[in-house]
């Protein structure tokens, strides 16, 4: 708490003034103590003012429930999740997450600093504080043709603002080991505060020199050990649950079969969709399935509190404690984490969604570049390799359909059987530089995703957000990509020559406008015809086709400028 | 660490170099991730840049043995030790402690700045790591006459430095809940600093308004559940051990009996003398006494090294892992904390304490203004009123010799008794300003002294440090004052017309510059004839003397202005 504030509520702490509200005869989760105790909670404006014995103006009998620190996730993307971000909060916060520590990279690929904005500027008035880590790697691999690119120079654009609290997750691991210059410039400008990591493959001693560069958190271990080996090195883990990624179960039976010390653990949720957020909460979630795993529920509580504030140096947050921020959830229950309330800087947080009011930028509204694309073009430019999808996975296999090696990919059957198999579900994907018209484009052929007579394309492509589209033919293909660019952005389902159905994302061609069950209601027709068109239950139509362009992620991917083996980092026929 | 140097290092955490040192096969404790684990350390100039498998230049094979991150002393002064600052650190880091969060207020009431930059450049090539708080409380009453005053303005110099961390322990209780303006503005300067407490009488909403003003710790509990009361307010609590104050016995329990999480808890000695370092340990005992108690060893451990670095945002230390400052313990032990040796930034600490090699500034060597002070001044001022001492507390009883109030002080025996009894050992007290030559001073009577036949005299006398004498008779209370004067500063024991021996303190009249078992063998010789001299055994002479003008604590004090009633903060006859 600021000393000017310090000097108008000390009074209402005192007792010598009444506060607008009390909580009264709650037991409140002490987690800084780990204890709960009895007690009244006063509040005043923002801030929690008194925790003993107070009256307040107004007063709430919270006899026989549960007051918790508000829950704070510790690394997510807003734009994954195709909804407004000030919506995405409010369905978050209503499920007890008041604190969000977003990394707006997707938005930073398409439109930098302004893309950024985008985001602060959505959430500057949320019924949660969303803190912003400055991407880091924007573009994600050189020679990627990106909307923008993030030096260390724009990122110290970022460095003075108030909502900035560190660098975002470090993808390029081999950069920091391998100290490149553009990569030292980034850490170095981002010396003194919080860097977020991402470090999927490395171990030993390259995940040792990783760690040494400074970079503090981690949220991409999927079992206890290599959660371990982070902390050790003296990094703190983001436990992982959203909607795609789920960790929490391997790595909290491991803290609990060790009875691990849980002070370097936080929850995160990465990626998770509003529907997922109102079936099963949000970081609410993750608390509940970790005490229900097993562990102390003041562990749970802590992990999702003090720990993240503690780690990211939210002062102001994390605990239930005169001076911090009024932000807290009124339980039914602690150990099922059954919520009543949710309080955001002393005020309730309201059932009903009031909408975005935060005018957009019209840039980012007009993102989509594609107007020199005829259908033509759709000619094969890539003949003898493809690239092979894999259910539930989103690495890829590298095929060779002259010199076969599909023994590798588990198709079943004999060889010559495979063949004809996979011959028979080869289809078209081609990808659309649509930032800068520069022209660039590819088109190549890809395995295992079946649409049968009709074509996908999406503007969310990862990392740099090109148009993709794929499909079995080429009038199909031509019509997804005709009704997206109409769209400004988006999903499109094309079957037999006709649009079964469009999902608009025109907010830098990666979010709606939409509100979320509009959406939700039309992507679940759009999935589940395009399962009925082929594609199979193991690949989830458009997350799938999203990825099947980033290329730091093995075996090979589609790129504006050629097909791309990743390991080999080369170009293939 | 710092990029710069990180890009210096990491090929020795990949292996690809060979460091200078490798510890190898050690038993690492890491507070971190709460294991012991077994591995090499390998050590290049100050860091930690390997912890695996390595191979050094030199090896150390550590099998059997134990590696633990440096202590850290979360409180302490320099000055109430006498020592020299490096010759103390030299001691406590030979026993693990590597780190010093010092307040050096005593230097501060008497020099200021110039006095706070005196424990600065003693401490810069010290064998351990010393962080300063600016003193908040300088002077500690309104009203003293100080060598020096620092306000906010004085405060503000200090903030940009890079080893002042932030506000020293703000004693002035009342002034921080009451709003007082001057108490206002040092803690708004520090805002984004840790702010140290010092609550020692304050409960409840008292206590809650204090943290909410931001201060972050504390040092004053003496019982476990005045600590958890701080803990609960979101105050880490440093539990001491120190020369006078043992307060962790009681604290430690009960940690244990209520399984209360250790987090919030870190350990400091606050005043600990050579001597007792040399006997029994600094932090390392405070550890050791902790296990012994029942404290699980991982805990005590963690609550002497990651628990402060955490607190006061020291990210290079506090653990064993790569990049952190090669401070570290070698044991061959680790419940018993038997230290083995004890490495600073890479480098093993010596033996033998090399002496002090840094200038002190002549101004500082100069503190005692005192020539206009004569005999005949020792006449007393206050008569009726008289400071009654007990033993075994600082808190002194306020006597009216004229309606006595004895049964209060329980000296046994009836009334009349007593009060012959009391007079039999009423003592004369003088303070005498020494700082700026203002001529003032104040003569009053005192009991529970009872020096027969001499006088004793001292310029460390908290918190303004004028010189103080106290005796039976004038002639030897001023021969005190003029050795004192003499030395520039000490302690003096004057026997029937002729000096016993004295104790030089010349350094701002604070601090010794003789080597500390010199110090100690004369203070010893000084302290036993003292008692023979009649001061009883529950009062040691110096450091009682020391206490009889601090106008902050209970009863009555002598203050250069007259006799004071602390409570009633008013003068008396």
């Amino acid at each position: 708490m600021k000393i000017e504030d310090y000097k108008k509520y000390v009074k209402y702490t005192l007792g010598e003034k009444k506060s607008d509200l009390v909580l009264k005869n709650a037991r409140l989760i002490m987690v800084q103590s780990g204890e709960v105790l009895e007690a009244d909670i006063a509040i005043k404006d923002h801030f929690i003012v008194g925790i003993g014995d107070y009256d307040g103006r107004e007063e709430i009998d919270c006899r026989g429930k549960y007051i918790s620190p508000g829950f704070i996730d510790s690394h997510l993307h807003f734009e994954s999740t195709l909804a407004n971000p000030k919506e995405l909060v409010h369905y978050a916060s209503r499920s007890g997450t008041t604190t969000f520590i977003a990394d707006p990279h997707e938005a930073a690929n398409v439109a930098g600093l302004k893309g950024i904005d985008y985001i602060l500027d959505q959430t500057r008035e949320a019924s949660g504080d969303v803190y912003i880590m400055a991407p880091s790697c924007v573009p994600c691999r050189d020679g990627e043709d990106t909307g923008c690119l993030m030096g260390a120079d724009d990122l110290s654009k970022l460095l003075g603002r108030s909502r900035i609290l560190g660098l975002g997750e470090v993808m390029d691991e081999r950069a920091v080991i391998g100290c490149e210059s553009r990569m030292m410039d980034k850490l170095e400008i981002f010396e003194n505060r919080v860097k977020d990591g991402h470090a999927i493959s490395i171990e030993g001693k390259d995940l040792a020199a990783y760690a040494m560069s400074g970079i503090l958190t981690d949220h991409e271990s999927t079992e206890y050990e290599y959660a371990m080996m982070k902390v050790r090195n003296g990094m703190y883990v983001h436990i992982r649950e959203g909607s795609a990624a789920r960790n929490l179960e391997a790595i909290v039976r491991g803290i609990i079969e060790n009875k691990t010390d849980i002070s370097r653990f936080t929850f995160c949720t990465d990626d998770k969709h509003i529907e997922d957020i109102q079936r099963e909460g949000h970081i609410s979630h993750n608390v509940r399935k970790a005490i229900g795993l097993g562990l102390d529920p003041l562990d749970a509580y802590k992990m999702a509190s003090l720990n993240p504030a503690q780690c990211y140096g939210l002062d102001d947050l994390g605990m239930l404690a005169v001076g911090k921020k009024a932000n807290l959830i009124i339980l039914n229950d602690m150990d099922g984490v059954d919520i009543d309330r949710v309080m955001y800087r002393g005020k309730f947080i309201d059932k009903v969604y009031e909408g975005n009011k935060n005018k957009v930028d019209s840039d980012l509204l007009n993102s989509i570049h594609i107007d020199w694309f005829k259908e033509e073009m759709l000619a094969y430019k890539s003949r003898r390799y493809a690239i092979g999808m894999v259910e539930g996975e989103i690495l890829t296999k590298l095929l060779d359909l002259d010199n076969d090696r599909f023994e590798e990919l588990n198709l079943g059957g004999k060889k010559d059987q495979e063949y004809e198999d996979f011959g028979r579900t080869i289809s078209k994907v081609a990808i659309i530089e649509r930032h800068h018209n520069t022209g660039k484009y590819h088109v190549a052929k890809v395995s295992g995703y079946n649409i049968k007579n009709g074509a996908v394309a999406s503007s969310v492509s990862h990392d740099s957000h090109n148009v993709i589209v794929l499909g079995d033919n080429d009038r199909d293909m031509m019509l997804a990509i005709d009704k997206l660019k109409e769209m400004r952005g988006g999903y499109v389902l094309v079957e037999d020559g006709h649009i079964f159905d469009a999902l608009p994302l025109p907010v830098m061609g990666l979010m709606s406008d939409l509100d979320s069950e509009r959406m939700n209601e039309t992507l679940s027709r759009m999935i589940k015809r395009a399962h009925q068109m082929g594609v199979p239950k193991g690949i989830e139509p458009f997350i799938a086709l999203s990825f099947i362009a980033l290329p730091v992620i093995p075996e090979v991917r589609i790129r504006t400028r050629g097909l791309y083996d990743v390991l080999g980092d080369r170009y293939l026929d």
